[in-house]
């Protein structure tokens, strides 16, 4: 494996996961009413695309990391509609 | 220029302006306690690591990605420190 290899494995590892503390403090505080949906319903049509393009490729690391995120934006944007109000 | 190609290119595009619907709204709102600080700390740290690979394997479409991601988030560190308190 090269070293730009470790470099692209990292980045997609961590990308993963950007969403994540905004899933948790959204869980916690029950607020939302200041996050942006359009965010991540361009993220979840985003990743679609980019799950679709991993399969085409049969790139497992863009795979995996857009069903994460997939699942993440998905759980945001439930999130985002259940506490727009507060 | 194949399908898969086209998709990645796509894909690519529509990420790079993730970011600019929250931009935007805390912009004219000038409220971010409820978005996640975290969230756009990792996803800027997350933008170096793929600047950094996009440069090694010399791929402009990740470059440019990744610039643009890097300024959208470094704008919305700087939205949360100051409207953080509203």
């Amino acid at each position: 494996m090269s070293s730009a290899d470790i470099m692209g494995y990292a980045a997609g590892a961590l990308t993963a996961f950007t969403f994540l503390p905004q899933v948790v403090k959204t869980w916690r505080e029950k607020a939302a009413k200041e996050v942006s949906l359009y965010m991540f319903i361009i993220a979840f049509v985003n990743e679609i695309l980019w799950l679709t393009y991993g399969v085409m490729i049969n790139n497992w690391v863009i795979m995996v990391t857009n069903i994460i995120m997939l699942f993440m934006s998905a759980i945001m944007i439930l999130l985002k509609l259940k506490y727009n109000h507060r």
